[in-house]
Formats: C-alpha cells, structure tokens, sequence
C-alpha cells in the first residue's frame, strides 16, 4: 500500500482523482486539500463520488507521511507545492502545465513567470503512451493538458504536416468557477469557438509533434467528453501505422468507425478513427477529459511510478 | 407612439422586455438601463436579442420624457426606482415581487423592509386574464412571478382543495447570475427540487387562490419553460369550468393533451390540460418563463394600459 | 462461480445487467440473447459497456448449463421464458411486470393474457429492502418496475394517506425503440406529463403501499435518472421513520437534503429526503432508473439468491 | 398577395416553411400537404408552429390556383412534383438536392438517376447573396442545403486553398424520422463525425466553390444550429474581403468574435468571423439549419421571385 494525497480536491479534475484513488486497491487517500473550501466534506461537494473525507487546508508537514501526491492545483501556484513536496521525497504527479513544457521561456511566454524552473528537467511528460518507461522513474509527473492527450495520441506515432486540430469538448474542461461562459444558459444549445489562436494547450502539443499545429477548441453542451478532429497531409498508410505503434495498449482502442465521447465516457481509454484518401488524412480521437484527459490518467501514471499493473483501479 | 425605457436590461427577464418593445408598433424603445453593466452594448449581451442600444447607468432626471417603464430590479431595490418613476407621472411595469403582494406584512416577512408600503394599494396584480379591467386604470402594475402566473391560470377559476403544485422550471428562472446552481455541469443529466417549503412565491400564489398549497419547484436541464403539475380535490367539473373562464381568452390554449414547455416557448401562450378521476383532480399548466412569466406578460400589461390590442406585438 | 445468462441484452436494461454479470467477481456471463439482433457484438451496439460477446437468438435448450438467468423481455412474453427456464431449474430475475402483480386479474386488466399464472406464486416480488428473506430462498423473482421500487422505498415504511406522486424521468426510461417519443427534438428543451390516469406502475405501487395514489410521471431531457416527489398526509414523524427503516440498509441513503438524479447516477444507491409539515409531509427519492431501477436491483436480488454479499459486485 | 402551398409540410423544414408562409404580410398559406400524415392537423404534430391547417395527401389539380410552392419532399421524389408544378407555371422552391447540382452526373453519382435532368438548367440554385439577380428571374430555385449554405457563404468571396471544413450540426437536421441515430439517448452527452469522405453536401461545396475540400459533419446534442470552421490557406486578407463583399447584406453579420449558433437560432441570419494568421486563415459561419439552411432561406428566395422587400416576413 502506498499513501496518496490529493491537493486541490474541491475542483473537478481533483475530486475524481480523489475517488480513484479513494477505491484503488494498491493506493489509501490519506488527505484531501483545498485552498477555496476547507472545511468542508467532499461527499457533500461531490456527492456522487462518495468520498467520506473532510477538505483540509494544506500543510506539507502535516502531510510528511505520505508517499505520493496529486496536485490539482492552477498553473504557478502548483509549482510551489510540487518543489516543496519534491523536497520531502514525496512523488508528485501534477495536473498543472507547470512542467508540461521543456523550454522555459514558451511556459513563461504563455502562462506566468516560473517559480521552479531548475526541476523542469527533473519532470517527465506523463503521457504512458509515450514515456512509459521514464515515468517509471520519475519523482515528478506532468500529467499533460486534455487537448495534448488526444492530440499526441491520435497524430504522435504519425508523419503530420499542414495538421489542423479541430477540437470539441465538454464543459468541465472549463472548471468547476461559475463563469459567464460556465452557466447553463450560456452553454445549452449552443457551440461556440473560443481561445482561437491562443490556447495554451498549443505550444504543449507542438512540442510532442514537433510541428506547428492549427489548433481550436470548440464548448459544446455535454459536462464530460473530448473529440479531436485532426485534419493532416501524410505520405504514409495512416491506419496501419497507428495499429503498429498501439499494438499492446491497454487504454488504446482502434475502431473502424467515427468514435463517440459517450463510447469512452468516464472511463480512461481513448478511442482512435483513421480515415484516409490519398495523402489526406483525418483521425479522429476521443476521450474523457476528466478521466484520460486528466485524473484517471494520473492515476496511470502514479500505477507506473509505484511499479503497479498499469491498468490498477482504472477498468 | 409612447416612448419606454426597460431598467434592469442586463438580465435574461429586461433584456427581452427590451427586445419585445423593440419590435413593438407602437411602443418606442427610449433607454436601457444597467446597473452592472453600463456602458455595454446590450446586443454584445445578447446577440441573439439584435437589440441596438447601449446600457446606460438609471438617472430618472434623463428618463423624464418618457411615458412608460418596465422595471426588472430586485426587490426591495425595484420598489424605490418604481416609486421615482411614479412621481413624474410615468406608468410603471414592475417585474419584482415589491407590488404583487397586498399584505405587507407578509411582503416583509417574505422578503425585505418595504420602501415603499403607501405605494401598494395603487399596484394592480398583472394577471390580465383576471385583473383586465383593473389593470387599464393602473398607473403600476405588478407583473406576477413565473409560477405563480401559471398556478393562478390553472387554479384561479376553480375550486380546489387539499392543492399540491409540482413546478418544473428551466436554468433562465434562476437569472444571469453564475453561481453553483446555474453551472452547466451541477444541471446536465440532473433534477432536483429547491426552496422546498420556503419558496417566496407560495405566498403570491395562495393570496390569489385564497387557499394554502404545498407548492415544490424543481430545476430542470433545459433554459426556458415552466410546467406546473397540479393536484388538488374538487367538487365541480374542472374542464367545463375552465373552458368557460377561458372561453375568449386569446393567450389561453385548453388542449386535450399534457402539454410539454416546447409547445409554449417564447410565447405569451399558456397551455392548460385538465384531467379528472372523480374529486381527484390534476391541471397541467405550461408557460415560457421568461415570456408570459415575465417579459411579454409586461407587454401585455402595457398593451392594456395604454388601450392598445392585447395582444399587440405578442403574436 | 455461476453461470448467468442475459435474455434480451440489446435493450438498455439487458445490456447494462450484462455488463454488471460481466465484471461481477462471483457470476460468469455465459451467454447474452436477442430476438432483435440476434448475431450482432454487444459491444458494437454498447460500445461503452466493453461486453466482448456476441448476442444468440434464444434457445433454452443451448442455454441448458447456466444457473441463472436475468430476463429483459416484454410483459407476456418474458412470462413464456420464464416458464422454459424455470422448468429446467435455473433461477431467473425476470424484469418484466409479468410476475410482480399477485393478483392475476389486476395484472390482465392491465398487461395482457397472463401465460403462466401457475407460477404467480412461486415468485417474490423484488425490492431486497422489502423482501430480503424470501428473495433469499426464491426461484423466480420478479425485479420492480422503476417508479415502484423509488416509490415504494420512499413511502413503504409511512403511514401515508391521500398520497400524489409526482415523477420526474430519463429518456431510457422509454427503451431503446426510437420512436417520436423518443427523438432528440421532442425531448430536448421540453418536459410533458405521459400516461396520466393509466401508467401501468399504478398497480404495482397501489399492491406494495396498500393504498391508492395518485401517480403522473413525466419525461425529461435527460439520459438516466429518476425522481420521486412524494406528498401524503401522515400521523408520524417522517424522517424518524425512515431513519429506523433503513438504519442498516446498503444501499439507501438518507440525506438531509433535496436529492439530485445526479447523486446517484450509475449505481444502485436510493437517495432520500423527507420535509414535513405538521400532517402535511414530502419525501424524495432519487435513484437511477436503469440501475437501482431495473438492472443494478437485479444483481442484487441475484447477489441473495446466491448466498452472495448483498452488495458484491455494486460499488 | 400569392397564394403559396408547401408540399411535404410534415417534415421539420417544411412545416416551418409553412409557419414562415402562414405568417406571411404578403403570401398566403393555401395548403399543406403530407404522403405519411395526410389528415392530421399540423398544429397537432407541431403546436409550436400554431399553424391551423389539416395536411392534405397532394394532388397536383387541387393546387391549381395556387402562384408559387414550396416543396420539401425527398430527393428523386422532389424532381417529379416540381417538374408537375413547373409544367402548370407555378413558381417553385424546391428544398432538396434535386436541381442544385449543375452536372447530372454528378448528381447521378450522389443521388439516383434524375427524373428529370431537362428542368436542371431551368433552375438557379438559390443562395441569394450570390445569385439574386437570376432568382428574381426564376421560375425553379433550388434551395442550397444547409451545410452547403453556410460554408459558400463563409467561402465564396474568398481565394481559398487547402480547404478543410469541420461543421458541427443540431439533430433536426438529420430529420423527423425516428431512428437510433437520433434517439435521445444516442445523441445527449455525445459528439460524433458521420458521413465522413461520403457527405453528400460535398460536391454541392465543391460545385460552388470551384475547388476541392474536406468536409466533415459531426452531431451535436442541440436541435437547432450549424456552426462551420473553415481552415485554408489564402493570399488576401481574409476580414477586408469579407466585409467587402457583404457590406449591404440584410443577413450577414460580420463579428469580431467566434459566433454561438444561440446568436443566430430561429433567424435567416449568418454570422461569419475570420480569424488570419499570416496564410493560414480561419472563418467560422453559424446559422440555423432550419431557417437560414433551409426554410427561411426559402422564403428569402420567394420573396425575391414576387418582387418583394428581401427581408419581408424575415425580421
């Protein structure tokens, strides 16, 4: 048994990391935090995840004890905790973009000033598709942004160029803050674009493709679910190449039709269409972001860092 | 021609009142006023509105020209712009609770210390279907709550008892304001009952019946529409007393069937289906909350009061 | 380990009890059937229910080998199964109304010809909180319609007179017949009342409660999920009632608040909430139509009839 | 005045056209028919509509009197009445695919063999903001489709290479049918492609645009609404060119933002945004399927055939 805190657990994506470690049978969650709603009971903020926990404030020597942390924490502040739990020995997986990004000036140009910057080299991406074997190793994991998970999933093992990425998801991708852009009314019957050349996810996912990338998200009325439609000019056999690289997934599922986020709706699989015509191909990719595109993707990771089976707690 | 103004435009109940004088034949759509929002355009707002007027902050020495004005304030702060506004003459559609209820003690015990208690006896209940004649000499009229419209149209021409109101209701009741209730994701795939035996419009609804009901909202996932499920003992034949109450009316539809909320949406229509067993009664009553609950139930009142067609722009 | 075959694994119930026997730790699914799509992979017409096996046309005698069954067939034509299957010593969770009612001549009046009335008594209605013993020792069980088993855990315990119950429903509730009824434009942005005075759960609800209500259900825009809106006349304190009922229950959940669908989406939980009013009392009752509703109640009726933990395999 | 009948009113687009028309200053509804419903009352199977005409089984004779029809039949089934309609000089808009295509080939290749490839000629294909001069002249307008309407609408002024179009469409636009495509509960809480490299709106795209594209559709859980992202490589500037060429258009709404298809529901408007970086350029177009992608659009063109203002019955 190892001990697991999660930090941050009053949002979404913290909250069901809470619940998936909470009934995984290798992993105990020893503490809940949160900086917002201390205090309160996370089963009465979540009531369908049944976690029978209060929220406490977070105190890393209260904290000493544990083995392994999930840090659901906004982008800078997230740093602070994960340096300061690295200290302690503490693994950190961290959901946070603080360490998606290698080069420091593109986290710096498009989030804030990095707090951390000499343990970017110590994190490894956690995507296991993709780093299986590192994050067996690391003490920190950056648990990559949604978009990036589906987007080095479906185009990651393939030769890309001219790649559009038309993305479509779910509301909770927004956070739990009531917003405008969050109410109902706003939501409901409606799509929208938004973050049009300026997602911060894009310099993530040009980093794993290594090439520049045409990227927008689109708001739909649904709270849990990620599609990518991602448009491209390649000079190989689209579908053949990813049956090759995702042979031996566990959470990789090729099909033969359009897939649909109810298909892998809370769930940590990601469910890949090829569709090709000469040198132009599409696929399609889609995932829950709240499982795959974040926690129970976390939980894979942390399955890796403590030498689990890696489907552990996640079928 | 009579010029108005729509105060309060900034939220989903003034900005269609705004839109609905907008296109009105002879209402003139003067000013718009806001008091979080000054200085926007409301069509930025609520593009889907086209309502080409920007939001001005409420100065009534600026509104003096005008003949008329509908007041979409909260209480308590409605009640003191109302009174402002009734001093130069001006007539007055109030959609807050500040006028609707003749008792103020139990406007107090309701809601807040009443500004204005001398104001009351010259507020008309805005129910055209019950208070026409009333409601043409008033120089203010109290536009009802959304349920209690739909609960006085398919109770008030009855004798009922032993009453139990089951209300449905769209996220577009609970207002602009993004809280946790209004987040898409706390009312996706969800249904839940609220204010139970506190909600401030029970008292507005059993002082039209004359009688106590055990009314019980419930939030539903979708942004406009109210249905009223009604339960209650009876005496006489509920459909041959209704289809003479409403024999003229022409925003009243008495139909054979349950009415759905899709069959009423933006319009002035209440669509009535009366079912009985014995002296075991059931009245379904639906309504578009924020149309014959709130914003085109103010331009019927207008249309009233100004000896215009009733149902002038509403059709 | 025991053997346990799905009839009728296309519809929505089928497939979800399938996928429940599927991961069970103690039953095996040996074989799923369909009289509709008979040699289609479940998991292409489910493809989120991950059941890797492909439906058979009906047969008993291939089916000879299996311990259990669970039946989704229709009213009448369950009962014929039911018989085939009995007949040869396997023990069947039925999931049609074809054995709930004791009484053969309510069940004719409102079902059809009943095929095998011989076997009425053999079966035990299925609600465990109700009937945990006998399920225990039964052949046939005959698992609850969904309104029932929310209404008659909600008011089984109460004394409760002149009691309205005012249901709130998903689409799934409907089946997977696409129908007008069931297409997205009729339900999205709508809510209607349906079977007014002739809902075939009235029965069932009258024989468990002893007592005749009066009981509308309506359909929402929503996928799963049931709420029951009790009101009734009593002489008792509510709460403390239900709190003796269900001290020791799994799978009912006493909360101090109205429930949401939401709460206990995907699981086989039943959320309740009393308010009370001097005589005048409402009861809530959440569950999920397909689980605590339909399929989830089964495995636990099965998880009895086994001498298996009431709550294996359902958390 | 002219009389106008709509054949094929029991479908979505043409019982709005009806209610477009039966609202009309300066048409009249003469008939609706219907081949499934004929005898209903369309207010029956479309209250909303409250359009109070029985659906009669269509008999080319009985129309006789009639100046102009609207037809929404399938296509192959379209092209006979029209030819019927044409052949009595009654002026026609036909809302399927049967004369947009200019190659009866290609048609032929899409569709089934044409019934009348002598009449394509006759017709002008009817997107008024490019052809309105030769629709004021015609006596046959072939409505575009939907998809095909928003994208020559976001594309035709421009030069345009590379061209991917990635739509996102509400559920009415796969028609009344009941099928398991869209069941409620298929669609909700789902995002899927279809019709991927086989769309039948694609050579339509392609006819107008002069050049190749990629053209994906993917359903979306609302009703109403289309949103197009249009991605290409361009040598102009995109936002001059757009303002340009629709600088007097009563229905194109250029904005500085990605448009919500909620900004243009039940409205003939189509609100486009351009978004450029360098030779990469972005414009999205929203509409509403049903009225600027089908019926409205409809009697957009009508109105130019009579000689009548272009936004007549449209505001």
């Amino acid at each position: 048994m190892a001990d697991v805190a999660v930090l941050g657990a009053s949002g979404f994506a913290g909250a069901l990391a809470a619940r998936l470690i909470d009934r995984h049978p290798f992993f105990a969650l020893e503490a809940v935090t949160s900086r917002s709603d201390a205090g309160r009971r996370l089963d009465e903020l979540y009531p369908h995840h049944r976690v029978d926990l209060v929220l406490d404030a977070y105190d890393a020597d209260e904290l000493g004890a544990i083995d392994a942390a999930i840090v659901a924490y906004p982008h800078g502040a997230a740093a602070e905790v994960v340096a300061e739990l690295h200290e302690r020995g503490v693994k950190v997986v961290d959901l946070s973009a603080d360490f998606r990004l290698r080069d420091v000036a593109t986290y710096e140009a498009t989030y804030v000033e990095h707090p951390h910057p000499e343990l970017i080299s110590e994190a490894v991406y956690g995507l296991p598709e993709r780093y299986r074997d590192e994050i067996a190793q690391a003490s920190i994991v950056a648990c990559p942004g949604c978009f990036p998970t589906a987007a080095v999933l479906a185009l990651g093992p393939l030769e890309a160029e001219h790649v559009v990425i038309d993305a479509k998801t779910g509301v909770s991708g927004a956070g739990r803050q009531a917003t405008e852009t969050t109410h109902f009314v706003s939501v409901d019957e409606n799509v929208k674009a938004y973050g049009v050349g300026t997602h911060r996810h894009t310099p993530e996912i040009e980093q794993e493709l290594g090439t520049r990338v045409t990227f927008v998200p689109h708001l739909l009325p649904l709270d849990q679910g990620e599609l990518l439609t991602c448009y491209f000019d390649t000079g190989e056999d689209v579908a053949a190449r990813l049956a090759e690289a995702y042979a031996d997934e566990p959470f990789i599922e090729l099909v033969d039709r359009p897939p649909g986020v109810r298909d892998v709706r809370e769930t940590n699989f990601c469910r890949i269409h090829a569709h090709q015509d000469g040198d132009r191909a599409i696929v399609f990719a889609a995932i829950d972001n709240l499982w795959k595109g974040t926690a129970s993707q976390a939980v894979q990771n942390l399955n890796l860092m403590f030498g689990r089976p890696e489907t552990e707690g996640l079928l």
